[in-house]
């Protein structure tokens, strides 16, 4: 067993397990979800209110990071934890994602790829050594390789060149590390085709990285394909090391990866939704724009014990969102957050007890998002 | 001496007075300053880190929350503190200010001030009663009286017929009282006039008012004006009650106001210019989005104790700012929100051990806020 993470139990009746991830900053116990940090912060919240409510570990964006302010900036300023005020662990991403989703601002070749910035339209070349020695002056406690991240309506031949060159990116990637008390997850890629992940996986299994992701899910595939996929390629991945489900997801597909065997998750949808006002109770989603909330002294979530629920009224939550407070998103942000972490917290529990009746009950959250 | 304040101690330098006023939900200790809750919340500010940085009392808007949520619905919900979530003091103006700041969509009689809303046009009538009212409504600790706001040109003849407006309607409002717990302010107005001011306080120092403020300044006369104005008024006002300079100010205006014998203040100003990067600091004023600060280390403020300088640079200040991010607008507020709360704690101790070298050094501030 590797030694920056231990399986600390096997759920008996599905592919779950509980862990516990070594890193410079500290340990995470799994399965563990990542609020993400797009440009530095998470936004809307403080990193004491993360604290707070029992987050372990964030995720930063390489892409955004390296556009404003800059990584040797960070790298100057102490490096993203002092920079933005957080003392435990951080995953950063390797900007793969953010490149692609650009489209015609982007040019892919082996080397790397090309784009062009979306805040100024200046041109950038990510290749795998430098994506790593942008993570390494960030400072991060677990670095992403470069990969493509191919859309769910791909064509096989074009999965097939592009999942061989995410994987020659991954060794050129581990070549190039300079920083020992960094951790470097792979990332399988193969689009929909389970052939193609089963190839991927074979051929990074057998690479010393300390961790693998599952990429190119949560990108347009069903909810079907995503199970089926995410849970095909878990099985398939070393069982002593971390198991990420990149960009992954809502509640319910959150508590369907930990099944599956997955150990880490991030998303946008907790905190993009709070500032749209879909927020999540044990009962359900709701948007808290509607009319019908307009008088209700109710707190969002009864069973909620967040600072939000514990001080607020949906009136009050409406009354914010309908004026354009910036309180708003603060504390729609804050319970949704609140509401991942205690999913985790669930999941975690119902493996530790090792009862199927413990497992987490998503009420009406596999709506889309 | 009335029995819900007590001047505790006068300094013998200055005209500037330690005191204690007591509300229906705790004491505020005096001199303060009252952060500015527009619509039902501090912008950008947890009630919460309110308590911590020492805020005492807030000030809401009357008109802001008539028009939206409905003073009914905030009494339906239990009345303003719990709405907001605020179980400390709040004074409520009487909206007079922001109508009166409406121009062209305002009409002002006898019975009282006509105004068509901000948000939907809707027409709405504010009378002395009617403002009382609504007031009770919200179940602020202390009600401000309906008064007319003179901006700072105005002719001698319409000041002394508004200003005789503002005495009948003063008289109105304590007749339409119906809140024993509510403490309820006069308002002085009188332009620019030494003459008026002073006849505007003969009339209104006769009625029971818990307390008196002075309108119609911070609205566009010099700072010269300002301080000999205000001071003037202050001079007249009886001694036993507490005496609002409304409105104001800047850091150096409020030192001046205490100096004079005001002992409370409100003013959007440090949550305003926080979200526009203005900050305060004991050296001076600084802007953070200034190329300057782009790779500075250094805390906002190195004298300070705020959660925002206790953990984050200027440079990532800055950057926040620059992206514009939602934390910007937090950590700015929260910094600027208590540079004035220790600022006022500066004025009380200047009073308390009786120093004149102890008065707080404001460096800069004094420039156009």
């Amino acid at each position: 067993m590797a030694a920056h993470f231990t399986v600390i139990k096997k759920d008996l009746q599905t592919k779950a397990r509980l862990g516990r991830l070594i890193t410079a900053h500290g340990e995470v116990e799994t399965p563990c979800f990542m609020p993400v940090g797009t440009q530095g912060t998470v936004k809307a919240i403080l990193p004491r209110d993360l604290k707070e409510m029992g987050c372990q570990i964030l995720l930063g964006n390489t892409y955004h990071l390296l556009l404003r302010p800059g990584h040797e900036l960070v790298r100057e300023m102490g490096g993203l934890h002092k920079f933005m005020g957080w003392d435990r662990p951080i995953l950063t991403d390797s900007g793969g994602y953010q490149v692609f989703s650009l489209g015609a601002m982007r040019k892919i070749t082996d080397e790397g790829a090309q784009f062009q910035s979306h805040l100024d339209g200046s041109s950038h070349l990510l290749t795998p050594e430098r994506v790593v020695a942008i993570q390494e002056a960030l400072g991060s406690d677990i670095a992403m390789v470069l990969d493509e991240c191919i859309p769910a309506a791909a064509a096989r031949d074009y999965v097939y060149d592009s999942t061989e060159r995410t994987v020659r990116w991954a060794r050129r990637s581990l070549r190039a590390r300079g920083k020992p008390d960094q951790l470097m997850f792979g990332i399988i890629q193969g689009g929909l085709f389970e052939d193609l992940r089963r190839r991927c996986v074979e051929d990074m299994a057998q690479l010393p990285f300390e961790g693998f992701a599952v990429g190119g899910l949560g990108v347009g595939e069903s909810e079907t394909e995503l199970n089926a996929i995410g849970g095909f390629t878990a099985g398939l991945l070393p069982a002593d090391r971390p198991r990420y489900l990149m960009g992954v997801g809502r509640p319910q597909d959150i508590v369907n990866g930990v099944r599956a065997g997955f150990d880490m998750f991030d998303c946008v949808v907790p905190t993009r939704n709070a500032r749209n006002g879909t927020l999540y109770t044990w009962a359900g989603k709701l948007n808290i724009k509607r009319a019908e909330f307009a008088a209700d002294p109710r707190p969002l979530d009864e069973a909620c014990g967040c600072y939000c629920c514990a001080n607020f009224s949906r009136a009050y939550l409406r009354h914010l969102y309908m004026s354009g407070e910036i309180l708003s998103a603060q504390l729609n942000s804050l319970h949704n957050l609140y509401f991942y972490q205690r999913l985790m917290d669930k999941c975690r529990e119902a493996i530790r007890v090792g009862q199927a009746e413990r497992w987490p009950q998503i009420s009406g959250s596999t709506d889309a998002a």
